[in-house]
């Protein structure tokens, strides 16, 4: 194992305090519990808190801010945080307003968010609401999640449900249109590489010179196919027909688009991926009416990359340009 | 060679164009010269024009935009672009004050834009001044430079000069102002793995399993010394003292730093790299004005970081501030 890093154990914690020095204008954060919070929490705006284990940088921290997450709760390296975790995150940020929990969709995650919003409610009379991200079209109920997991696709979710919390939307309706969103996101994801957990200090799993894993999770889990790495074009081809195939869209329907580096991919190849994907859209008549290439939802150093659909109506896309501040993502 | 792109030949051309694919309210490009230009340029501010060999993305298309860049030039992978590219570069964005060419030093560029801005004023009487980045404080006079090499602080560079044109300053002033930049900005990289120049379709260099290669260059050149790799504390402490030892640092004057990404790092390890940097910094009572943690300057697929340090008086802290929209950089 070839890593940046101190000791293994440390490498949470010292990830967030790093992102944090970086962005102490935006961030502040809880070093106990490990919650990365805004700096400046609105009382009086619905609360959006996310997190999932940690490997995903700059999910979750990176967008923490106006606009989008008012705190982020880091779990150790692809293991979710704890229900303590969780319940603190809460507690701490907590509005006139109640909360969203937006949930990337494993086993783990459901069960620790799902504890810690009871509690919050009959601990502390905390309104709180949830919704589960299952974008990833590729497996469903494999070893770590009932149904499908929760993949780039979140990032809409907090970019969406973000804006209608900080336009001061009640709970009811941000969490009607994080749910609008979950419906109209789809993702799909390949890895040329494995990724390797710090702690552990080998490859998550193994794959030939010119393998590739088709659908693979952002933990590294298996997904549909072990294939033959084909050119950028044939890729993005099999990718957009699998999103196609599960969320259709007419033609002059609109989208947004995100090409997701998991990490190791260099920039060079998510823009020729994007190229591909592009001009695929263009041939069925779909528009793009917003385009994100780059490392948005990492599995730590895996090299390889997700695409992922949003289908868009004109409420969708007012909260997408809506203004937000976040290390990750601003517009 | 496992990357996601289709021929090979095909990969700087089909990277432009999916960057401007997913960037079309913000650039524009020229495929016969692969020229990437601002949708919308100004005839009477300073044109500014970058570019260099391709394989540094976001570099340098990712820095055209409002105040930054109006063009990036780019040259086929690791190698300069022609001079004709950059005459055509400079004669299609000619402005009504004049060209200032930011040219990371090495040897073939300085080459090829030097006669392109010859060439430009004397077939069509466009003033066009240059200035050099040399910010590596690694090695000089090496196979590809006389002097040190340009990196990673060529984006201040950008981002500076940019702010100056942008607000109107005359080319004199521009130059002036980048130049100071220069004076004021270091870099030192190391690599953790090789880069593999996709025509090549083999890695640049061997290092063994523990081993990094302290000073890297951004082509995967030679640095100071073949290492054992050490801990990121330790990485961050050698790092620093290089940089500092070129370019002393009083306590209390202010920086901006950038934890720069060389491609096929994981974020998670550069922002654990800043904290060992902002700490280190801290001790010194160096104050840290702005941090920029991400992948600024890279070497294609690269594992590896560079630390930058810009030292900033009020005119360049103002200049940093000053709003630019670009895909790489946003403020």
């Amino acid at each position: 194992m070839k890593k940046i890093i101190n000791a293994p154990e440390d490498v949470v914690v010292q990830m967030i305090e790093g992102m944090v020095l970086a962005h102490p204008e935006l961030l502040e954060w809880n070093r106990k519990y490990k919650i990365i919070t805004r700096k400046e929490l609105n009382p009086d705006k619905v609360t959006l808190i996310s997190g999932g284990g940690s490997g995903h940088e700059p999910a979750h921290g990176g967008y923490v801010g106006k606009g989008m997450l008012d705190a982020a709760v880091c779990g150790d390296v692809f293991a979710s945080p704890s229900t303590i975790q969780v319940y603190n995150a809460i507690t701490k940020t907590a509005s006139s307003k109640g909360t969203l929990l937006i949930i990337k969709n494993y086993s783990g995650d459901c069960m620790n968010f799902d504890a810690a919003a009871e509690m919050a409610f009959e601990d502390d009379d905390i309104p709180v609401e949830k919704v589960y991200v299952n974008d990833d079209v590729s497996v469903a109920d494999d070893a770590s999640t009932a149904g499908r997991r929760g993949v780039a696709g979140t990032v809409f979710v907090h970019k969406i449900a973000g804006a209608a919390a900080e336009r001061g939307d009640a709970l009811a309706e941000v969490k009607a249109i994080a749910e609008k969103t979950v419906r109209n996101v789809r993702s799909i994801g390949f890895a040329l590489t494995s990724c390797t957990v710090p702690a552990k200090g080998s490859p998550t799993f193994a794959l030939g010179e010119d393998e590739i894993e088709f659908g693979v999770g952002i933990h590294g889990e298996p997904g549909i196919a072990r294939e033959k790495l084909v050119p950028a074009d044939e890729l993005a081809a099999k990718a957009v027909q699998a999103l196609l195939a599960d969320m259709p869209v007419n033609p002059q329907e609109e989208v947004a688009l995100m090409i997701n580096g998991f990490g190791a991919t260099p920039l060079q190849e998510l823009y020729i991926l994007n190229r591909s994907v592009s001009l695929l859209l263009e041939e069925a008549k779909i528009r793009v009416y917003r385009t994100f290439v780059g490392n948005y939802m990492s599995a730590i150093d895996m090299a390889g990359a997700s695409v992922t659909l949003l289908k868009l109506d004109d409420e969708l896309k007012q909260a997408l340009d809506y203004s937000a501040e976040t290390v990750a993502y601003k517009c």
